[in-house]
């Protein structure tokens, strides 16, 4: 074994799966680690969160979508460390030699210090996240049939989303439609379709990354939907009864049980035990920075790619981490590593921004094409083949299609089990419950 | 409100749900009481066990199923008693009025005294058991993938079903197309397919309840699909290592890293619960005795269905506790009611047993119809289409038919997610992990 042969890839997210597909057929011997053992559809999390799709829809087992490909073999288990001179990998259970290493382990959640809002505002980034805010969002519902205070009805009935970016649109779009139309007809004390959906945003704008004629057109579809967003406030306090937000007029506190957060994602913590390893630097976010080849100042057999990258664009910027730049990222790699064997110099990393979009909700989108802004129906079909082309395996595809077709007929959504732990819905005890709804009956 | 309208259910399975299904349009005031916002298809859980189904695809929540149906409030919420003098029932955060009370709280796994095995041997009865399972299943081949000692890898690939009735067939069979067909090119290391699946069952013979000759039928099925089963043996103990079981020939030690219970199932504690606070009898299993009306003696207006309660069948036997039985009750219990409001006497309860159907695997299964036996590719198209007819709501039908069409086709199975807990795969330390799968490469 001569020739450096030992890629060893950390992470299957879009980065890192994507990079290990392009390697296909190549004379390597790779190995693919990721803790889960499958890889996740991150840009429709929401719609599991939202209970429109069901975990196995979004997910692709690793080994299945590699079981061809002789040259791969996944190994599931937790990267512990990173030893760069003798080379190894260390897991929670054992050493990986490597020739050259792919770092591709993503991004989480960022509180910015404020841990403890964690367990009263959940993020969006892994399957148990979206299951738990399936349950917290379905059962606020739940505790709201049983309410009978008028005040306290209410804080269930309000739903806070912090961060107005694109997943924070998407789900607050989608907490609107589950309850002006899933739930319309479910319940008899309450009606759903009175719940508030407040969208808080720190810029001045909501969906900040995308051109500003494109925000007032996503704030004018969600106004539609029924969501409010308050933009320029910033978050100073969060418990299990709701936010505290510091606004031009001083500090305001709303009550509400149920807060998710969308405000903020840094590098997995490997970037830091990464960086630290290879005396590399890093961002704010915890980000590792990255030459143009996307390997590490003085580690040419050391690539970091995808959220995990602080990678400089042709604006001078930082690539933003989402999956076109992940998937590019990994694709370039794949070329690099089959130009190193061939001897041949491989050029350096240029990312070729497609166009970004976001949606709000039925029937409502925004595209960012460069020069072309589009919204409405159509950004919202774009978004949607789209993200049908790039869901991993064909089955997921038509079940994804499938149940999305179901959803816009019937305004149904069949995936809002409330799953876990399984608390009693009022812990208060009270006499009786009332029976009608007000004025009916 | 002279009449006494107002009916209470406890229990959204097939037994309360048909109840209340089948009270459409009566004029009553009905409220649904169930822990979970679901109703469960319990006939396909051991699928969501086996990564063929999403959780989602076998559930329809109540309030959806029951959203047009205005004569009933579904309250999702924890029985903790019953005062039936106060014609109340208690939740853990308040009471609810009856004047009829149907209870229909189901059944849970029974383990014989022994609760310390349930940790390494989890039932299959909720949601949580059947994603708990399907993490241990997907998980010990992943240990087995990075294990270099021999007897450990072995212990890893053996699988223990704890039970040969019907859920034990169906899951020995599904774990077994899982190692040999769906995991076929998955791994690099070991050969899914040198799985070995215990089936331990204590009488002589597997589904004890069908006929002996279908009995004779489903074992050799079981044998073609490389599932070993023994009967006449009683297990004695189960740990992390494995179980012990006491044959003839003396005690003797299986090591296994997955062990399933699939052995027994008693009725729910409510059962204990109503049994005492009606001074009613029940059985060995807790089921509450119940009238050839299905009431409890001295409470003409407190009915016991489904699973919880003991029932005599036309053979002087308890009927069995499976779907067909609860939901036959179900519909009585709204007859029954509908009679009374009509001041018309309503007869007994008498079960038609259509046949009793059990799938071992891919084309086979057998059917009990009568007369009539039938096993091989007929009685598996038989069971088919009996579950797809029964699984709630359009949409699950037709979700629960694709992916059984992929899965045929493919072998794949798509919902294949280790979720849950995410434990380092293999605790102990080891120097280098093995690349190549043994006479290969």
């Amino acid at each position: 074994m001569d020739l450096p042969k030992r890629v060893v890839i950390v992470g299957g997210g879009f980065a890192g799966l994507t990079c290990a597909r392009a390697l296909r057929g190549a004379n390597l011997d790779i190995k693919l680690i990721d803790r889960r053992n499958f890889h996740l559809f991150q840009p429709l999390l929401y719609q599991v969160a939202s209970g429109a799709l069901s975990p196995g829809d979004i997910s692709a087992p690793l080994r299945s979508v590699l079981r061809h490909q002789k040259n791969v073999q996944v190994l599931m288990g937790e990267v512990t460390g990173f030893d760069p001179a003798g080379r190894r990998v260390t897991l929670a259970d054992g050493d990986v030699p490597y020739d050259t290493l792919v770092v591709a382990a993503g991004a989480e959640s960022h509180y910015f210090g404020n841990h403890e809002w964690e367990a009263f505002a959940p993020g969006l980034k892994t399957i148990e996240e979206a299951t738990e805010i399936r349950r917290r969002i379905f059962e606020a519902f739940e505790h709201a049939e049983r309410e009978p205070d008028e005040t306290m009805r209410r804080a269930w009935l309000r739903f806070v989303v912090v961060g107005g970016g694109p997943t924070g649109v998407e789900l607050a779009g989608a907490i609107s439609e589950i309850a002006r139309d899933t739930l319309k007809d479910d319940f008899r004390s309450i009606h759903p379709e009175e719940a508030e959906i407040l969208l808080l945003e720190g810029e001045t704008r909501v969906l900040p990354p995308f051109p500003p004629d494109l925000s007032d057109r996503a704030e004018r579809a969600l106004i539609g939907l029924g969501v409010r967003s308050r933009t320029g406030v910033r978050v100073t306090k969060i418990d299990e009864n709701g936010v505290v937000m510091a606004t031009s007029e001083g500090e305001r506190r709303i009550d509400a049980h149920t807060v998710i957060w969308a405000a903020g994602v840094r590098a997995n913590s490997l970037g830091k035990l990464l960086a630290e390893a290879l005396g590399a630097s890093t961002d704010r976010g915890g980000r590792v920075v990255v030459n143009p080849d996307l390997t590490v100042t003085g580690h040419p057999n050391v690539f970091v790619i995808g959220d995990l990258a602080h990678c400089i664009g042709d604006d001078g910027k930082p690539l933003p981490g989402v999956a076109p730049v992940a998937m590019q990222q990994g694709r370039y790699v794949a070329r690099n590593l089959i130009c190193r064997l061939d001897a041949v110099a491989p050029g350096d990393f240029r990312y070729r921004d497609k166009g970004t979009l976001a949606t709000i909700g039925r029937n409502a989108a925004v595209a960012d094409f460069g020069r072309i802004h589009m919204d409405g129906f159509l950004a919202w079909l774009a978004w949607l083949f789209i993200h049908l082309l790039y869901v991993v395996g064909f089955r997921n595809r038509v079940l994804v299609a499938l149940q999305w077709g179901f959803q816009y007929l019937t305004f149904n959504r069949g995936a809002r089990l409330i799953t876990g732990v399984v608390q009693p819905v009022r812990p208060e005890a009270r006499p009786e419950l009332s029976t009608a709804r007000p004025g009916e009956d």
